[in-house]
């Protein structure tokens, strides 16, 4: 696409998430042919959305389109479809971050090897000034175990390939897998349907479900109570795809070893939530995509986009 | 080789190390015209040495081999050289393990995302229910960033293999690189003596040097001082490679922002030790190749020396 303008709205309280100058000075070297405008806040944007043919935002609500007759493009970081409303009239084109997954699968992969080499309990002995050296044996590598991500979309893939790098067995869990063709990296992709007997399998649930009511509590205590003894979950999609009430019973009285949580139910996590000082959980704070080369991998991928590959 | 006998003796404190019953199947069924033979203790090894004519032992002591006359071929699993001592008549062929690497690299990665991900601060913030999001804007992925790992022998090529699917940029340091062809799994190894310039540009330095009078005392205080600031080292070789007390200061007025140690000069770190409650140091207790499979991964790389591959 060639659009002749570019909006861009791009401010965050999260520092890794906000538009900088060197983001700017990136596009302006490697689109010199289109005027780009970066807007002072909210009022500014909407002020200028009239003129705008191509927008970079966080936020786009469905009634903005109204008053974007010019729009072609919409661009968001985001992976997720929370801030950004898609077009009603399907005229304008959004697309949503798909980037995310190099930075979250080392998110990932840093909760599965806390779990895996038991780091916890290093950081007890150290405080205790124990050489626990004796409590090592029964860490298992994860090349000899296996892994089931349940959504399989582009993060799932993702993940996937820095999985098998490691050498884990890797099972994706999709919707459905009519007319889909399982790529390399993983060595079988099964229908949600399918989760339940898969789930005895895995040493490792990944949960990267997005957010919404399809998702709402799709992950069952039965599920939970499926998982083999001694499995780890991590939920990095949306915290709407369980009962938290589940998980918890699942680490009090069922299978779970151990469960690496970034999202919640609710956000901030209330400081009343048991999960906080619950042994076997670890938790962040919706943070596994915070990295500071988060809009350089945007641009690049707009880039991939607003100019294609030179010849 | 085509050994007529086999006499086992690895009996190890540390379980993962033990050679278990199951073992013992695995290698009858693979070598069904070997008689085996596990012995109870030290004792009744040397009692049956002298009929040996392949040993797989923990320990074995260069006296020993004069009371071996028909020993061909000694298997140890360990890497290091600490315990078992080669033959000084050289008659004898001694292998040490080299399957460590697919162990180690995870220990090594749990260190090195627990610092990338700044998992320390998320526990403390777990421990006082904060919901510290704003803090993660500094993070910077694997696939960023540049490794150094000093000590490039087998161990440090399977590191680098995994750091390379991770996308990060690897520099292997040799003592000697004199017709030596670096393996694609690196981007360049250089000799030793190159070490002081490569030290700046890399945001994770990985000790794996071998234990020894040679080693001692490599990693200098100006190797410390060289370092990139807010660069982590690890060290998962052997604890004498520098003096403990530049490595305080590195941590204290210095460069470095984590240390992840596995070895130490003395072990067990003695509970006097400062290094315990340094806040920037993770202290594992010379575990990085403590894991279930250990044994498995020793009769495997056995095997393919006993069993060549069958056609």
């Amino acid at each position: 696409m060639k659009p002749t303008n570019l909006l861009i709205h791009l401010h965050h309280t999260i520092d890794a998430f906000a538009f900088k100058p060197r983001h700017l000075d990136q596009l302006r070297a490697a689109l010199p042919d289109i005027p780009i405008t970066v807007a002072r806040d909210t009022d500014d944007f909407l002020a200028r959305l009239p003129d705008a043919e191509c927008v970079l935002a966080w936020r786009f609500k469905a009634e903005w389109y109204h008053n974007a007759p010019k729009l072609q493009a919409l661009f968001t970081p985001a992976a997720g479809h929370d801030w950004v409303d898609e077009d009603p009239s399907g005229r304008v084109m959004t697309r949503y971050g798909t980037f995310h997954g190099r930075i979250m699968r080392e998110s990932l992969l840093s909760m599965m090897l806390h779990f895996n080499q038991r780091i916890g309990t290093s950081l007890d002995d150290q405080r205790n000034r124990v050489w626990g050296r004796m409590g090592y044996s029964d860490c298992v590598a994860l090349f000899r175990q296996q892994v089931l991500i349940v959504g399989f979309g582009a993060l799932g893939k993702s993940v996937a390939e820095l999985l098998k790098a490691f050498g884990a067995g890797v099972t994706g869990v999709k919707r459905s897998v009519e007319g889909y063709a399982a790529p390399p990296v993983v060595d079988r992709v099964v229908p949600f349907d399918r989760l339940e007997e898969e789930l005895p399998h895995a040493d490792h649930v990944v949960l990267l479900l997005p957010g919404g009511r399809e998702t709402e509590g799709i992950f069952t205590g039965r599920h939970f109570s499926a998982m083999k003894p001694g499995a780890c979950l991590y939920n990095l999609g949306r915290g709407n795809c369980y009962r938290e009430a589940d998980l918890l019973q699942a680490l009090h009285d069922g299978p779970l070893a151990g469960a690496g949580l970034d999202v919640f139910a609710a956000e901030p996590l209330p400081p009343e939530s048991p999960l906080w000082h619950e042994p076997k959980v670890l938790i962040t704070p919706h943070s596994s995509a915070i990295s500071r080369e988060y809009i350089d991998l945007f641009i690049e991928e707009l880039l991939g986009v607003l100019r294609p590959t030179p010849n």
